[in-house]
Protein backbone atom coordinates (compact mmCIF):
# COMPACT_ATOMS: atom_id res chain seq x y z
CA UNK A 1 0.00 0.00 0.00
CA UNK A 2 2.85 2.81 1.20
CA UNK A 3 5.48 2.82 -1.82
CA UNK A 4 8.31 5.04 -0.65
CA UNK A 5 10.43 5.97 -3.21
CA UNK A 6 13.99 7.30 -1.49
CA UNK A 7 16.22 9.34 -3.55
CA UNK A 8 19.53 9.50 -2.11
CA UNK A 9 22.67 10.52 -2.62
CA UNK A 10 25.04 7.55 -4.07
CA UNK A 11 26.84 5.78 -1.66
CA UNK A 12 24.93 7.46 1.29
CA UNK A 13 23.40 4.31 2.64
CA UNK A 14 25.08 1.00 2.98
CA UNK A 15 22.96 -2.15 2.76
CA UNK A 16 22.23 -2.64 6.46
CA UNK A 17 21.30 1.64 6.74
CA UNK A 18 18.51 0.30 3.68
CA UNK A 19 17.42 -2.79 5.35
CA UNK A 20 17.26 -1.03 9.46
CA UNK A 21 15.25 2.09 7.20
CA UNK A 22 12.86 -0.05 5.53
CA UNK A 23 11.96 -1.85 8.86
CA UNK A 24 11.71 1.14 10.59
CA UNK A 25 9.13 2.51 8.13
CA UNK A 26 7.47 -1.18 8.08
CA UNK A 27 7.17 -0.51 11.52
CA UNK A 28 5.30 2.48 11.92
CA UNK A 29 2.26 0.78 9.77
CA UNK A 30 2.10 -2.70 11.60
CA UNK A 31 0.84 -0.67 14.69
CA UNK A 32 -1.90 0.53 12.64
CA UNK A 33 -2.26 -2.08 11.81
CA UNK A 34 -1.84 -3.17 7.90
CA UNK A 35 0.02 -6.04 6.63
CA UNK A 36 3.55 -5.92 6.55
CA UNK A 37 3.61 -6.54 2.90
CA UNK A 38 1.69 -4.15 2.27
CA UNK A 39 5.03 -1.41 2.72
CA UNK A 40 7.31 -1.09 -0.03
CA UNK A 41 10.54 0.56 0.57
CA UNK A 42 12.48 1.27 -2.72
CA UNK A 43 16.08 3.34 -3.07
CA UNK A 44 17.21 5.32 -6.15
CA UNK A 45 20.86 6.26 -5.48
CA UNK A 46 20.83 9.59 -7.31
CA UNK A 47 24.57 10.44 -9.28
CA UNK A 48 26.15 13.77 -7.74
CA UNK A 49 25.32 16.10 -10.23
CA UNK A 50 21.55 15.28 -10.99
CA UNK A 51 20.09 16.62 -7.35
CA UNK A 52 18.92 20.51 -7.52
CA UNK A 53 17.65 22.69 -4.60
CA UNK A 54 16.60 25.91 -5.30
CA UNK A 55 18.09 25.54 -8.39
CA UNK A 56 21.81 24.55 -6.96
CA UNK A 57 23.25 21.51 -7.34
CA UNK A 58 23.12 19.55 -3.11
CA UNK A 59 25.21 16.64 -2.83
CA UNK A 60 23.60 15.73 0.65
CA UNK A 61 20.47 15.59 -0.15
CA UNK A 62 17.32 13.02 0.62
CA UNK A 63 14.63 12.55 -0.84
CA UNK A 64 11.01 10.60 0.72
CA UNK A 65 8.10 10.52 -1.90
CA UNK A 66 5.25 8.29 -0.43
CA UNK A 67 2.39 7.56 -2.00
CA UNK A 68 -0.77 6.15 0.22
CA UNK A 69 -3.71 4.50 -0.57
CA UNK A 70 -6.55 7.36 0.36
CA UNK A 71 -8.39 7.68 2.93
CA UNK A 72 -5.76 6.32 5.39
CA UNK A 73 -4.91 9.60 7.55
CA UNK A 74 -8.60 11.05 8.54
CA UNK A 75 -8.77 14.06 9.69
CA UNK A 76 -5.57 17.01 10.62
CA UNK A 77 -4.72 15.54 14.08
CA UNK A 78 -3.58 11.94 13.00
CA UNK A 79 -2.03 13.67 10.08
CA UNK A 80 0.23 15.42 11.80
CA UNK A 81 0.89 12.87 14.42
CA UNK A 82 2.25 11.48 11.36
CA UNK A 83 4.15 13.38 9.19
CA UNK A 84 5.81 14.49 13.28
CA UNK A 85 6.16 10.25 13.69
CA UNK A 86 7.80 9.76 10.35
CA UNK A 87 10.03 12.38 10.43
CA UNK A 88 11.14 11.56 14.00
CA UNK A 89 11.75 7.51 13.12
CA UNK A 90 13.99 9.02 9.90
CA UNK A 91 15.84 11.47 11.85
CA UNK A 92 18.80 8.80 12.42
CA UNK A 93 19.60 8.84 8.59
CA UNK A 94 19.16 12.23 7.78
CA UNK A 95 19.64 14.96 10.16
CA UNK A 96 22.15 13.11 12.46
CA UNK A 97 23.71 12.37 9.61
CA UNK A 98 24.21 15.44 8.03
CA UNK A 99 21.67 15.11 5.25
CA UNK A 100 18.99 17.51 4.22
CA UNK A 101 15.74 15.93 3.87
CA UNK A 102 12.10 16.54 2.48
CA UNK A 103 8.67 14.60 2.67
CA UNK A 104 5.71 14.25 0.99
CA UNK A 105 3.32 11.92 0.95
CA UNK A 106 0.42 11.47 -1.76
CA UNK A 107 -2.88 9.58 -1.30
CA UNK A 108 -3.90 7.27 -4.08
CA UNK A 109 -7.39 6.11 -4.92
CA UNK A 110 -7.91 2.70 -3.12
CA UNK A 111 -9.66 1.46 -5.79
CA UNK A 112 -7.36 1.85 -8.22
CA UNK A 113 -4.79 -1.31 -6.06
CA UNK A 114 -3.78 -4.60 -6.77
CA UNK A 115 -1.47 -6.85 -5.20
CA UNK A 116 -0.13 -10.27 -6.76
CA UNK A 117 -3.77 -10.24 -9.14
CA UNK A 118 -5.98 -9.72 -6.00
CA UNK A 119 -7.59 -6.82 -4.96
CA UNK A 120 -7.00 -5.70 -1.68
CA UNK A 121 -9.98 -6.56 0.48
CA UNK A 122 -11.15 -3.12 2.78
CA UNK A 123 -9.67 -1.60 5.13
CA UNK A 124 -10.44 -3.16 8.31
CA UNK A 125 -12.00 -5.88 7.37
CA UNK A 126 -12.23 -9.77 8.56
CA UNK A 127 -10.02 -10.62 5.36
CA UNK A 128 -7.14 -7.79 6.29
CA UNK A 129 -6.83 -8.99 9.93
CA UNK A 130 -5.96 -12.39 7.93
CA UNK A 131 -3.67 -10.74 5.60
CA UNK A 132 -2.13 -9.22 8.77
CA UNK A 133 -1.70 -12.63 10.54
CA UNK A 134 -0.29 -14.64 7.38
CA UNK A 135 1.77 -11.51 6.15
CA UNK A 136 0.89 -12.57 2.42
CA UNK A 137 -2.19 -11.74 -0.06
CA UNK A 138 -4.48 -14.58 -0.61
CA UNK A 139 -7.98 -15.15 -1.71
CA UNK A 140 -10.88 -14.11 0.52
CA UNK A 141 -14.42 -14.16 0.62
CA UNK A 142 -17.15 -11.80 0.11
CA UNK A 143 -17.77 -12.49 4.25
CA UNK A 144 -14.19 -11.66 4.77
CA UNK A 145 -15.14 -8.18 3.51
CA UNK A 146 -17.48 -6.96 6.25
CA UNK A 147 -15.87 -5.05 9.40
CA UNK A 148 -13.65 -7.18 11.83
CA UNK A 149 -15.06 -4.39 14.22
CA UNK A 150 -18.70 -5.02 15.29
CA UNK A 151 -20.99 -3.48 14.02
CA UNK A 152 -24.82 -2.95 14.21
CA UNK A 153 -27.06 -2.35 11.48
CA UNK A 154 -29.28 0.35 12.00
CA UNK A 155 -32.62 1.68 10.66
CA UNK A 156 -32.65 4.61 7.86
CA UNK A 157 -30.95 5.28 4.92
CA UNK A 158 -27.13 5.60 4.10
CA UNK A 159 -25.49 8.59 2.78
CA UNK A 160 -24.72 6.89 -0.44
CA UNK A 161 -28.33 7.22 -1.83
CA UNK A 162 -28.83 10.66 -3.47
CA UNK A 163 -32.41 11.19 -1.27
CA UNK A 164 -33.63 14.11 -3.22
CA UNK A 165 -36.35 14.24 -0.12
CA UNK A 166 -37.15 12.98 2.71
CA UNK A 167 -40.21 14.55 4.16
CA UNK B 1 -1.77 10.46 -20.47
CA UNK B 2 -0.86 7.17 -18.99
CA UNK B 3 2.95 6.99 -17.47
CA UNK B 4 4.03 3.82 -16.50
CA UNK B 5 6.60 3.74 -14.14
CA UNK B 6 8.13 -0.38 -13.93
CA UNK B 7 10.78 -0.90 -11.46
CA UNK B 8 11.88 -4.80 -12.11
CA UNK B 9 14.88 -5.84 -10.75
CA UNK B 10 18.17 -5.36 -12.81
CA UNK B 11 17.86 -8.04 -15.74
CA UNK B 12 14.65 -9.26 -14.89
CA UNK B 13 13.92 -8.08 -18.55
CA UNK B 14 14.98 -8.16 -22.33
CA UNK B 15 14.64 -5.67 -24.52
CA UNK B 16 12.36 -7.80 -26.24
CA UNK B 17 10.35 -8.08 -22.94
CA UNK B 18 10.26 -4.44 -21.95
CA UNK B 19 8.97 -3.74 -26.18
CA UNK B 20 6.11 -6.77 -25.91
CA UNK B 21 4.94 -5.67 -22.16
CA UNK B 22 5.08 -1.86 -23.23
CA UNK B 23 2.75 -3.19 -26.59
CA UNK B 24 0.58 -5.14 -24.58
CA UNK B 25 -0.23 -2.19 -22.21
CA UNK B 26 -0.56 0.31 -25.37
CA UNK B 27 -3.11 -1.97 -26.56
CA UNK B 28 -5.54 -1.69 -23.68
CA UNK B 29 -5.50 2.13 -23.55
CA UNK B 30 -5.79 2.23 -27.51
CA UNK B 31 -9.30 0.22 -27.47
CA UNK B 32 -10.66 3.04 -25.18
CA UNK B 33 -9.49 4.54 -27.59
CA UNK B 34 -7.13 7.42 -27.04
CA UNK B 35 -4.05 8.20 -28.52
CA UNK B 36 -1.16 5.62 -28.70
CA UNK B 37 1.55 7.93 -28.11
CA UNK B 38 -0.71 8.75 -25.06
CA UNK B 39 1.15 5.80 -23.01
CA UNK B 40 4.43 5.98 -21.54
CA UNK B 41 6.33 3.53 -20.63
CA UNK B 42 9.62 3.79 -18.49
CA UNK B 43 11.14 0.85 -17.15
CA UNK B 44 13.68 1.57 -14.09
CA UNK B 45 16.07 -1.69 -13.44
CA UNK B 46 16.26 -1.58 -9.58
CA UNK B 47 19.98 -2.56 -8.04
CA UNK B 48 19.38 -5.97 -5.99
CA UNK B 49 19.50 -4.53 -2.38
CA UNK B 50 17.43 -1.83 -3.17
CA UNK B 51 13.64 -3.46 -2.96
CA UNK B 52 12.53 -3.94 0.20
CA UNK B 53 8.42 -5.03 0.76
CA UNK B 54 7.38 -5.59 4.47
CA UNK B 55 10.83 -4.40 5.83
CA UNK B 56 13.02 -7.24 3.92
CA UNK B 57 15.10 -7.11 0.68
CA UNK B 58 12.99 -8.66 -2.18
CA UNK B 59 15.22 -10.05 -4.90
CA UNK B 60 12.19 -10.74 -7.59
CA UNK B 61 9.42 -8.31 -6.83
CA UNK B 62 8.01 -5.95 -9.76
CA UNK B 63 6.34 -2.65 -8.90
CA UNK B 64 4.05 -0.79 -11.65
CA UNK B 65 3.07 2.66 -10.24
CA UNK B 66 0.62 4.20 -12.90
CA UNK B 67 -0.29 8.02 -13.37
CA UNK B 68 -3.69 8.44 -15.13
CA UNK B 69 -5.26 11.51 -15.79
CA UNK B 70 -7.86 12.29 -13.54
CA UNK B 71 -12.44 11.45 -14.91
CA UNK B 72 -10.58 8.37 -17.16
CA UNK B 73 -12.26 5.64 -15.15
CA UNK B 74 -15.72 6.85 -13.92
CA UNK B 75 -17.58 4.58 -11.50
CA UNK B 76 -16.76 1.24 -9.56
CA UNK B 77 -17.66 -1.37 -12.46
CA UNK B 78 -15.29 0.08 -14.71
CA UNK B 79 -13.06 0.69 -12.13
CA UNK B 80 -12.66 -2.92 -10.70
CA UNK B 81 -12.80 -4.00 -14.51
CA UNK B 82 -9.60 -1.98 -15.45
CA UNK B 83 -7.16 -3.26 -12.56
CA UNK B 84 -8.59 -6.90 -13.20
CA UNK B 85 -7.84 -6.45 -16.81
CA UNK B 86 -4.34 -4.96 -16.38
CA UNK B 87 -3.75 -7.49 -14.00
CA UNK B 88 -3.95 -10.19 -16.45
CA UNK B 89 -2.59 -8.40 -19.16
CA UNK B 90 0.85 -8.29 -17.38
CA UNK B 91 0.56 -11.85 -15.91
CA UNK B 92 2.80 -13.32 -18.63
CA UNK B 93 5.61 -11.08 -17.22
CA UNK B 94 4.86 -11.36 -13.44
CA UNK B 95 2.93 -14.33 -12.00
CA UNK B 96 3.83 -16.42 -14.41
CA UNK B 97 7.79 -16.05 -14.16
CA UNK B 98 7.79 -16.28 -10.66
CA UNK B 99 7.65 -12.62 -9.93
CA UNK B 100 6.06 -10.84 -7.23
CA UNK B 101 4.21 -7.78 -8.45
CA UNK B 102 1.90 -4.70 -7.49
CA UNK B 103 -0.02 -2.72 -9.50
CA UNK B 104 -1.16 1.33 -8.11
CA UNK B 105 -2.34 3.59 -10.47
CA UNK B 106 -2.61 7.57 -9.29
CA UNK B 107 -5.24 10.14 -11.21
CA UNK B 108 -3.67 13.17 -11.86
CA UNK B 109 -5.40 16.46 -13.06
CA UNK B 110 -6.02 16.48 -16.52
CA UNK B 111 -5.59 20.36 -16.93
CA UNK B 112 -1.88 20.66 -15.41
CA UNK B 113 -0.78 18.37 -18.62
CA UNK B 114 1.35 19.34 -21.83
CA UNK B 115 2.36 17.15 -24.80
CA UNK B 116 5.35 18.79 -27.01
CA UNK B 117 3.96 22.13 -25.66
CA UNK B 118 0.36 21.51 -26.97
CA UNK B 119 -2.70 21.17 -24.23
CA UNK B 120 -3.95 18.07 -25.64
CA UNK B 121 -7.69 18.42 -26.72
CA UNK B 122 -10.89 17.11 -24.39
CA UNK B 123 -11.51 13.38 -24.09
CA UNK B 124 -13.98 12.14 -26.84
CA UNK B 125 -13.45 15.63 -28.96
CA UNK B 126 -13.29 15.53 -32.15
CA UNK B 127 -9.55 16.91 -32.13
CA UNK B 128 -8.79 13.53 -29.96
CA UNK B 129 -10.57 11.74 -32.29
CA UNK B 130 -8.10 13.04 -35.12
CA UNK B 131 -5.12 12.62 -32.98
CA UNK B 132 -5.95 8.78 -32.31
CA UNK B 133 -5.82 8.12 -36.10
CA UNK B 134 -2.99 10.63 -36.72
CA UNK B 135 -1.22 8.96 -33.76
CA UNK B 136 0.79 12.36 -33.37
CA UNK B 137 -0.15 15.41 -31.42
CA UNK B 138 -1.00 18.77 -33.37
CA UNK B 139 -2.58 21.99 -32.51
CA UNK B 140 -6.32 22.35 -33.02
CA UNK B 141 -9.26 24.70 -33.53
CA UNK B 142 -12.05 25.42 -31.10
CA UNK B 143 -14.78 23.47 -33.25
CA UNK B 144 -12.45 20.31 -32.47
CA UNK B 145 -12.77 20.86 -28.99
CA UNK B 146 -16.05 19.83 -29.11
CA UNK B 147 -17.62 16.19 -28.40
CA UNK B 148 -17.27 13.86 -31.33
CA UNK B 149 -20.57 11.89 -30.43
CA UNK B 150 -23.86 13.88 -31.66
CA UNK B 151 -25.04 15.93 -29.02
CA UNK B 152 -27.92 18.17 -28.67
CA UNK B 153 -28.59 21.19 -26.59
CA UNK B 154 -31.25 21.49 -24.34
CA UNK B 155 -33.39 24.19 -22.85
CA UNK B 156 -32.25 25.13 -19.10
CA UNK B 157 -29.54 25.77 -16.94
CA UNK B 158 -26.20 24.02 -16.64
CA UNK B 159 -24.66 22.58 -13.12
CA UNK B 160 -21.53 24.62 -13.59
CA UNK B 161 -24.16 27.75 -12.47
CA UNK B 162 -24.95 27.66 -8.87
CA UNK B 163 -28.30 28.16 -8.93
CA UNK B 164 -29.78 28.53 -5.53
CA UNK B 165 -33.24 28.73 -6.37
CA UNK B 166 -34.89 27.96 -9.48
CA UNK B 167 -38.27 28.45 -8.63
CA UNK C 1 7.07 21.73 -2.34
CA UNK C 2 7.67 21.06 -6.18
CA UNK C 3 9.33 18.09 -6.85
CA UNK C 4 10.54 18.02 -10.64
CA UNK C 5 11.42 14.17 -11.88
CA UNK C 6 12.74 14.67 -15.15
CA UNK C 7 13.33 11.32 -17.37
CA UNK C 8 15.79 12.48 -19.69
CA UNK C 9 17.87 9.68 -22.42
CA UNK C 10 21.33 9.29 -21.17
CA UNK C 11 23.43 11.76 -22.19
CA UNK C 12 20.96 14.03 -22.73
CA UNK C 13 22.05 16.44 -20.95
CA UNK C 14 25.35 17.96 -19.59
CA UNK C 15 25.88 19.18 -16.09
CA UNK C 16 25.39 22.57 -16.84
CA UNK C 17 22.23 21.96 -18.74
CA UNK C 18 20.93 20.39 -16.08
CA UNK C 19 21.90 23.33 -13.73
CA UNK C 20 20.58 25.74 -15.70
CA UNK C 21 17.27 23.62 -16.49
CA UNK C 22 17.03 23.90 -12.51
CA UNK C 23 17.28 27.69 -12.11
CA UNK C 24 14.96 28.43 -14.90
CA UNK C 25 12.05 26.19 -12.71
CA UNK C 26 13.49 27.57 -9.80
CA UNK C 27 12.60 30.97 -11.04
CA UNK C 28 9.41 30.27 -12.52
CA UNK C 29 8.21 29.58 -8.26
CA UNK C 30 10.09 32.20 -6.60
CA UNK C 31 8.03 35.14 -8.68
CA UNK C 32 4.58 33.44 -6.85
CA UNK C 33 7.05 34.23 -4.41
CA UNK C 34 7.90 30.83 -2.40
CA UNK C 35 10.70 30.03 -1.16
CA UNK C 36 13.59 28.70 -3.37
CA UNK C 37 14.86 25.70 -1.49
CA UNK C 38 11.12 24.47 -2.03
CA UNK C 39 12.39 23.49 -5.87
CA UNK C 40 13.39 20.28 -5.76
CA UNK C 41 14.65 18.95 -9.69
CA UNK C 42 16.14 15.42 -9.69
CA UNK C 43 17.12 14.10 -13.44
CA UNK C 44 17.18 10.51 -13.75
CA UNK C 45 19.19 9.42 -17.21
CA UNK C 46 17.13 6.83 -18.97
CA UNK C 47 18.91 3.81 -20.49
CA UNK C 48 18.44 3.71 -24.20
CA UNK C 49 15.58 0.36 -24.17
CA UNK C 50 13.92 1.76 -21.75
CA UNK C 51 11.07 3.87 -22.51
CA UNK C 52 8.35 3.57 -24.67
CA UNK C 53 6.20 5.86 -26.51
CA UNK C 54 2.99 4.03 -27.86
CA UNK C 55 4.72 0.66 -27.25
CA UNK C 56 7.18 1.96 -29.48
CA UNK C 57 11.03 2.56 -28.03
CA UNK C 58 12.01 6.11 -28.23
CA UNK C 59 15.17 7.53 -27.90
CA UNK C 60 14.72 11.09 -27.60
CA UNK C 61 11.51 11.66 -25.32
CA UNK C 62 12.08 13.74 -22.41
CA UNK C 63 9.41 12.98 -19.56
CA UNK C 64 8.64 15.89 -16.79
CA UNK C 65 6.79 14.41 -13.64
CA UNK C 66 5.97 17.16 -11.32
CA UNK C 67 4.65 16.80 -7.64
CA UNK C 68 2.82 20.50 -6.41
CA UNK C 69 1.18 20.46 -3.11
CA UNK C 70 -2.75 21.00 -3.53
CA UNK C 71 -4.48 24.26 -4.26
CA UNK C 72 -1.15 26.22 -5.42
CA UNK C 73 -3.01 26.66 -9.11
CA UNK C 74 -6.41 27.85 -8.16
CA UNK C 75 -8.98 27.95 -10.78
CA UNK C 76 -9.04 27.43 -15.08
CA UNK C 77 -6.89 30.46 -16.16
CA UNK C 78 -4.17 30.37 -13.75
CA UNK C 79 -3.44 26.72 -14.53
CA UNK C 80 -3.64 27.29 -18.42
CA UNK C 81 -1.05 30.09 -17.77
CA UNK C 82 1.13 28.30 -15.61
CA UNK C 83 1.21 24.93 -18.36
CA UNK C 84 2.04 27.17 -21.19
CA UNK C 85 4.54 29.40 -18.80
CA UNK C 86 6.52 25.92 -17.72
CA UNK C 87 6.39 24.74 -21.91
CA UNK C 88 7.78 27.96 -23.07
CA UNK C 89 10.06 27.70 -20.25
CA UNK C 90 11.30 24.44 -21.09
CA UNK C 91 11.73 24.30 -24.66
CA UNK C 92 15.38 25.40 -24.91
CA UNK C 93 15.99 22.04 -23.54
CA UNK C 94 13.13 19.90 -25.43
CA UNK C 95 11.86 21.08 -28.68
CA UNK C 96 14.80 23.31 -29.61
CA UNK C 97 17.34 20.52 -29.54
CA UNK C 98 14.74 17.95 -30.91
CA UNK C 99 13.48 16.04 -27.60
CA UNK C 100 9.71 15.45 -28.09
CA UNK C 101 8.70 15.64 -24.39
CA UNK C 102 5.44 15.80 -21.91
CA UNK C 103 4.69 17.21 -18.48
CA UNK C 104 2.51 16.32 -16.07
CA UNK C 105 1.79 17.98 -12.82
CA UNK C 106 0.13 15.99 -9.67
CA UNK C 107 -1.14 17.94 -7.11
CA UNK C 108 -0.41 16.21 -3.83
CA UNK C 109 -1.96 17.35 0.11
CA UNK C 110 -0.28 20.59 1.82
CA UNK C 111 -0.65 18.92 5.00
CA UNK C 112 1.75 15.25 4.41
CA UNK C 113 4.75 17.26 3.70
CA UNK C 114 7.52 18.05 5.91
CA UNK C 115 11.04 19.78 5.57
CA UNK C 116 14.24 19.11 7.53
CA UNK C 117 11.46 17.39 10.71
CA UNK C 118 9.51 21.23 10.06
CA UNK C 119 6.10 21.06 9.04
CA UNK C 120 6.20 24.53 6.62
CA UNK C 121 3.86 27.03 7.37
CA UNK C 122 0.97 28.32 5.63
CA UNK C 123 1.02 29.85 2.21
CA UNK C 124 1.53 33.36 2.30
CA UNK C 125 1.68 33.40 5.81
CA UNK C 126 4.48 35.88 7.75
CA UNK C 127 6.61 32.58 8.67
CA UNK C 128 6.62 31.67 4.71
CA UNK C 129 7.37 35.33 4.18
CA UNK C 130 10.18 35.19 6.36
CA UNK C 131 11.49 31.61 5.03
CA UNK C 132 11.54 33.53 1.36
CA UNK C 133 14.03 35.71 2.57
CA UNK C 134 16.27 33.57 4.41
CA UNK C 135 15.90 30.60 1.76
CA UNK C 136 16.22 28.19 4.59
CA UNK C 137 13.37 26.15 6.82
CA UNK C 138 13.77 27.29 10.36
CA UNK C 139 11.19 26.88 13.21
CA UNK C 140 8.59 29.78 13.81
CA UNK C 141 5.74 30.71 16.28
CA UNK C 142 2.07 30.41 15.83
CA UNK C 143 1.76 34.14 15.05
CA UNK C 144 3.85 33.71 12.00
CA UNK C 145 1.06 31.24 10.71
CA UNK C 146 -1.41 34.04 9.88
CA UNK C 147 -1.42 35.92 6.71
CA UNK C 148 1.28 38.14 5.57
CA UNK C 149 -1.17 40.23 3.73
CA UNK C 150 -3.26 42.83 5.85
CA UNK C 151 -6.82 41.03 6.83
CA UNK C 152 -10.30 42.15 9.32
CA UNK C 153 -11.97 39.80 11.39
CA UNK C 154 -15.74 40.40 10.89
CA UNK C 155 -18.82 39.58 12.89
CA UNK C 156 -19.96 35.64 11.72
CA UNK C 157 -19.62 32.14 11.59
CA UNK C 158 -16.99 30.64 9.37
CA UNK C 159 -17.29 27.77 6.71
CA UNK C 160 -15.40 25.63 9.00
CA UNK C 161 -18.11 24.96 11.50
CA UNK C 162 -20.81 22.68 10.97
CA UNK C 163 -23.47 24.46 11.69
CA UNK C 164 -26.89 22.72 11.12
CA UNK C 165 -28.74 25.52 12.56
CA UNK C 166 -28.46 29.41 12.65
CA UNK C 167 -32.39 30.11 12.84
Amino acid sequence: MPLWKIYAPAGAYSDEDKGAMSEVITSLYAQIPIPKFYVVTIFEEIRDGDCFVGGVQHSRFVRFRVDHIARTLPGPIFREWWVRTVDQSLKPWVGDRGFDWEVSIEETPFDLWSLQGEIPPPFESVAEKRWVEENRPSSYTIEEKLPAAPFVLGPGVTGNHSVVSVS
